[in-house]
């Protein structure tokens, strides 16, 4: 029935990816904030991706799915799709290890990201996002070049890599009564299901996504994929269409809910963070925060983490939120 | 011959300010960077005091200091002369250890920093820059209403308390080769100097002040205290006239040297630390990193600790900062 099982990810490939990426990814800090508890009546612990290496969780898992391909699989290199924080972890994956790598970037994409990633190695190859599919479309270049193509969320190995942010969060603070993750493709918090089994946590985990681009909270409704063309959103991280065949089964079959956060409530979580805790944080990033903030989810007096995604964005754009 | 000889702060109190702290203060986390590193060209480990309760290391000494009161001192409370960090820092300690605290602020200064402090539940009493005396009508104050004086910089146990970040970075990190500190008043680096001492690290201990108010490089240089009145740089955490004798004897003593920093370095440093770093630092928060960059020291190849200071900025001015 279910073809892609043989694949799927399991808890055990949460800890194998947790060793490969000991000494090679950031343990990330735990920033606790006496104001932000004061704020929402709760314990917080915040796990910073933003301050992993290229800021954001994504190299984890691009690092622990280039690190699996034989020497001749890697010599030959890998490819992605991706605008924005996939694209620079796998370029920097790459480079430590010895891979070439291309990402398909959308023509009218950040600059500074493009820049970035080709900063950390990769060749970046553009494409019209109106008229082209950039799924076909690396899957043509990956048959061109003999590269492999690993995917930003629909993937096994990058998401038992997502989920070692969740497993290093669970195992440092004991006793977490609920844990609020962002929801883009969907990796992140399929990869915190599958650390939370791996350690038997009693944990909650509520995915959050924007109010405009739910599409994983109308999936885990109604017990099916469903689809959201071209969100519009702040959180750039978080538009991707819908999630996956491998990141859904996690989701619908461990999560305790997806609940989700208004631009505005994001935007606020974005400056709180700035003003009050000293951190940069991107849009996407802000979203745990602001969804238990204010997703309905009843934490008062609750052990509560919160994972902070990413911190990658524009400077003058970054600017423009905090002067609003 | 020194008639402050006997309360002078020594490499002890620095261990024992340590044992007050814990489970008071952060433990603040030590960052690496990559684009640092390569900026650089050497190793480097960011101690991020920005990220200590009330956004500032200050916080380590005004507990430090505040906690030592006998009962009925505590009682009467404290008060102190601040624009800006060591006022949250008092006001908080305050809170924590049930004394009341008082703060002279400038009428002028920022209203977000005047805010803060009156939230962590210190009184704010305003006076004027240009016409009246802080110091004066401080003492006068703690007269009048029986309160302890904890001046910012110029008291033993701030400064033992102050050290504590550098004693936690020196056992986090062995054979740091530098170690990089922003002087102020110099409290910072003074209870640095002392934490060294206290581990017989053999690491080398620079100060940094911007250039327009490098009073303690000349009067390192002099072996005399120097006074820069009323220095214009956008390190307003650095603003102050002088060295005290209290701090200017470890620094005398036990510094390697004072460089310093253009404010368009630190702006640059700033600007950095949050594009690469994801990091909320004030501008006097990124003079040691400016430093290490431009101060003169070849730290090529070595293994370099940078003291955060501070985060705290008014968000507008930050943003400034950014979209320049």
């Amino acid at each position: 029935m279910n073809p892609i099982a043989p694949h799927a990810p399991t808890a055990a490939d949460v800890l194998a990816a947790a060793q490969r990426l000991q000494g090679v990814a950031h343990r990330t800090p735990v920033l606790r904030s006496g104001m932000a508890d004061q704020l929402l009546g709760a314990q917080l612990y915040f796990k910073c991706e933003s301050l992993q290496r290229t800021g954001s969780f994504k190299f984890r898992g691009a690092y622990n799915a280039l690190a699996q391909l034989g020497d001749a699989a890697r010599e030959r290199g890998a490819l992605t799709f991706s605008a924005g924080n996939h694209a620079q972890a796998l370029a920097l994956a790459g480079r430590l290890l010895d891979a070439p790598t291309l990402v398909l970037m959308p023509e009218d994409g950040s600059a500074s990201k493009m820049a970035a990633t080709r900063q950390y190695g990769a060749q970046v190859v553009t494409y019209n996002r109106y008229t082209e599919d950039r799924e076909a479309l690396s899957r043509q270049l990956a048959q061109q070049r003999g590269m492999t193509l690993i995917a930003p969320s629909e993937h096994p190995q990058v998401i038992a890599g997502q989920g070692t942010a969740a497993l290093e969060l669970l195992q440092e603070v004991p006793r977490l009564d609920y844990l609020f993750v962002p929801v883009g493709g969907g990796g992140l918090l399929a990869g915190s299901l599958l650390a939370a089994q791996a350690l038997g946590s009693a944990c909650q985990l509520y995915g959050v996504e924007p109010e405009t681009a739910n599409d994983a909270q109308q999936s885990l409704r109604s017990g099916t994929l469903v689809r959201i063309d071209n969100p519009r959103t702040i959180a750039d991280g978080a538009q991707a269409n819908s999630l996956g065949p491998l990141t859904f089964e996690p989701i619908r079959s461990l999560a305790q809910g997806i609940t989700t956060s208004s631009d505005l409530q994001l935007m606020q979580a974005l400056r709180f963070m700035a003003e009050r805790m000293k951190i940069v944080v991107e849009p996407t990033g802000a979203l745990a925060f602001a969804g238990a903030q204010h997703g309905g989810v009843d934490i008062r007096g609750k052990r509560v983490g919160i994972i902070i995604s990413g911190g990658n964005v524009d400077l003058p754009r970054y600017a423009r939120f905090l002067a609003d």
